[in-house]
């Protein structure tokens, strides 16, 4: 059997992640939709022809989106999650020769995607406090010609991000196309969408999996200009999103108000575990405007055992990646779950 | 923008699908889901956790699959709908100086997964009666060295089927990898998965989109030897299935046995129409195993502008596919609207 090449090289996936009392490890809402929101999503679900092909519902949902942007139409494409229109981004700009320069530590997928695209991988370092420096980043993507700089903004898992000044900074001192992933960014407040209009390299990737509470779903859009999504589009294939989760989204972003109390309880819990988790001993906590937040403790490894004696799981980072020794990431639940993480580190911290 | 070599040759794809009184175009269920399986669906919706990646759901249907098969988990795997599974088997395969092989006409996405596979394309001619000459087939796969022969059975457009007998012979007669595509098998009756424990070269691509009414969920899935799904599970991504698909499609196939009456009726509207459709004078009507006939008319679109002015929809095949000149596909309806289709078939043939 004749594989493609190098494909022996690249990691398989099993589609299941592990249950845990307090699931605090993979930046998900903590909870499920809104229940009012949930009521109408499952009634339009009712609605929805389980056996014609998808049809307007893409469309409807990408209507909503432009206008909510004032973009047109055109300007936008859905995707299984930003991962999946990450995945395309780096397959479009991606093949033989392609280089793509993408920030360290970041979203871990991104090194698997440009495997994935047959392109070269320039990871770019962050500093000792994983703050991007914007200068030594366009002068590294100028450097080396790449086709593709990429930034996860706000950062994850580090949890900082850049301002949109320093975004455009970038967009306007490189020549290659420029993916800005913003899968965070409703807990920031400060997106760079409408640089969009100005730049016509940049690409802005958004998802429904993290503020809106549908990581489920797998829906994610991204936003550029006309030819920018004209091409990308050709990395679809037909048929790629399905009806049932383009309805759901489609009701979930028409009531999209419904999310902000949620959105501003993260924050404000965020804020609240910021101001504990640095009074403890040792731990080293990095400011973050994510729905998450990365400390950095020389025990990390033997208190993610512990955490997940008690069943927690927050996200611990394999030996592997370097950068990120002694960190764990820990996404915000509800006050009553941050309370139980927060004590039990504590706890151990504290050797009780 | 220095885009992946040869992507501006690559069709683009708007999400949307024309809407028709009587839509049997596109080889969809004309009914949604039996009453009884859409309200143990929807109820099942009601405790998705729309707010976690994908979990158990996925583990749970590959179980049910690999149960009914009777082979392992770890030879499945599912795809949105199987054109995703042919679209990472081709990927698999495909890549710089990689032949695939595949018959023409046939299903027309082949051509374009080839080309996204950046692999070269081998068309291989049916005969003049759509039949495929195993024989030949098997030469031209031996000669030209491929890496991955694809046979679609029944198949698509053209409603006919080989044997499983006729299957095998072509699975011990090549090396390469051998992708059987039994998205209409169903309604033929005949799968030929169990080879696939006897012949570690070949892969048996299935859907729910067909006989399953459940082309708007994007589910399809994948029978193989464990090694070969190991392999192609390298080409998707983490999180590629969502939860709301994949519940639904749990529920679908638990109750499986509710669709047989529903596949009863296609196959015998489908005699029914074949009967009748061979009664028109000028009307070539090829023989089908599938939820479809396809027929030969000399005025073919102008019939097919006739039928739309009616609106109905039935598959019309772009002048630049030649092999299928004058050629018409008509999915079955219900027995009302097979019987509107016909009567306004009747009506342009006899010139009324």
């Amino acid at each position: 059997m004749n594989y493609r090449k190098d494909l022996e090289k690249m990691p398989s996936y099993d589609g299941t992640e592990k249950n845990y009392q307090i699931k605090v490890n993979a930046n998900e809402s903590t909870l499920n939709l809104p229940p009012l929101v949930e009521e109408r999503v499952l009634n339009r679900l009712g609605y929805v022809a389980f056996n014609r092909y998808p049809n307007e519902e893409y469309d409807l949902l990408v209507g909503q989106i432009a206008k909510n942007f004032s973009v047109k139409k055109s300007q936008i494409l859905l995707g299984g999650g930003s991962s999946e229109i990450i995945e395309k981004v780096f397959h479009a700009f991606g093949g033989d020769g392609k280089k793509i320069v993408y920030p360290v530590p970041s979203f871990s997928m991104y090194k698997i995607y440009a495997k994935a695209a047959e392109a070269q991988a320039f990871p770019f370092n962050l500093d000792e406090k994983f703050d991007l420096n914007v200068d030594e980043f366009i002068k590294k993507v100028n450097e080396v010609g790449a086709d593709l700089a990429v930034v996860c903004n706000p950062n994850n898992p580090t949890g900082n991000a850049l301002t949109v000044a320093q975004v455009e900074e970038i967009a306007k001192n490189i020549n290659c196309a420029f993916l800005l992933d913003e899968a965070y960014v409703e807990f920031y407040g400060h997106s760079a969408f409408s640089l969009i209009q100005k730049y016509p390299n940049l690409i802005v990737a958004r998802t429904f999996s993290k503020a809106y509470g549908m990581a489920g779903a797998r829906v994610g859009y991204m936003l550029a200009a006309e030819d920018v999504t004209r091409m990308i589009n050709k990395t679809f294939m037909p048929y790629h999103m399905n009806t049932l989760s383009l309805a759901a989204a489609d009701i979930v972003y028409q009531m999209r108000d419904e999310f902000v109390p949620r959105i501003q309880m993260t924050v404000a819990e965020r804020q609240r575990m910021f101001e504990q988790l640095k009074t403890l001993p040792g731990v080293e906590v990095f400011p973050s405007q994510t729905n998450f937040i990365l400390i950095r403790y020389e025990k990390a490894t033997a208190l993610n055992e512990y955490l997940e004696s008690l069943d927690i799981g927050v996200r611990y980072f394999s030996p592997s990646a370097v950068e990120l020794k002694n960190c764990l990431r820990i996404s915000m639940g509800t006050r009553m779950e941050n309370d139980e993480v927060f004590a039990a580190i504590k706890n151990f911290v504290n050797g009780k």
